[in-house]
């Protein structure tokens, strides 16, 4: 009675590139630090996000996105190597503003208590074995998330 | 007053491609499922997901997006068929893994009672008339969803 | 008492592209429209919304969606030229429409009292000064967004 409900954050995570893996580890790790508790579900490519060893390989295309910092014409973007040298710029822009690694905020996400679902449906779709992911996750489905997000404060997909 | 309020998801679906047509169709008819209500807003290129006869011409670009289960380098991606070939790989592992298909999903959630909300500015900036939606489909706007929304547990934009 | 507190919208903008500017503007200068209360949380790419001067060059790549209203084959939407062009047909669109400017919403937003807020670690990687940023908007982080979001009614990642 004294003990007043925690506020809730429930995320999605469904992108499997280096610059949207992003939003959803700061937001949840921001709630932890305030306090609040949150869980984040991974479907679709951003279960990349928490394959072992997937995550510091997540990549950025410079491509179809012309509002990058350093935008590329589409057809230069398109060349061989263009992906790996557009991944590397950002995380040097990234690492220059001090800005965690994905590694870094996963173990803080780990350690400060969210909650990792990993989507039932998308290991299956794409014939991932549940063991490929990294420590400290479950397994789940739309059911396991929305019974969670039911009661939370803070919805998001991202 | 025994009655209680049913627990109630708002989507918006924004995307047209094959992938992400599911989470909004996924999340509303498991929301139904576990006796939640739910809507969704089809606007931009998720009105097509509710377009006659178009749901089954989805498709997937093998394209900027490096976290695909088949990822093809973007010049390759870039050649005709290429996205066809990604479509139809997609489907394929769907099917392998039972994932019901866009059209089954979208009768579970006429037939569930999910609410589907067309986009009227979409309808006009693409010229699309409120006849070429599939039957069950109301047409509103950002006024009708917040109006849902802002009695939601569960608000997400796909 | 008497006084019953607003509905609130609390929203992220990711995206720096034409299409995907829009719908963060028409959500929280309707939820103004409707008495509610709104902020919207320029984060990433989507931070270019809020520069000065920038989001009348906004442009959206005819790249990776096939489910454009004038889809092209990616080798085409590749050449030169054709972002500016597919940009030019949206916003040909979007006029015909009477859909409003991205510059008249926003002034709109600001006019109406949606609170406005640049991500500080956006600013920070991508090398862009708080002074580029149009007047009105506030800087803060995470945190300020996630203060304000759990107690929202409305929360949307775009």
């Amino acid at each position: 009675m004294s003990e007043e409900r925690k506020k809730r954050v429930a995320l999605i995570a469904s992108k499997g590139t280096l610059d949207m893996a992003y939003p959803p580890l700061i937001l949840a790790t921001t709630a932890i630090a305030m306090d609040m508790e949150a869980a984040i579900f991974f479907t679709f490519y951003g279960l990349n996000i928490i394959r072992k060893g997937r995550n510091e390989r997540l990549q950025v295309a410079p491509l179809a996105n012309p509002a990058m910092p350093m935008p590329v014409p589409n057809l230069v973007g398109a060349i061989p190597g263009m992906t790996a040298m557009a991944t590397t710029m950002m995380k040097g822009m990234m690492k220059k503003a001090h800005v965690a690694t994905l590694g870094d905020l996963l173990e803080v996400a780990v350690e400060g208590g969210v909650r990792l679902i990993g989507c039932q449906m998308t290991l299956d779709v794409f014939g991932i074995a549940a063991g490929d992911l990294i420590d400290g996750v479950e397994v789940g489905g739309a059911a396991t998330f929305l019974s969670y997000a039911a009661d939370a404060d803070v919805t998001l997909f991202v």
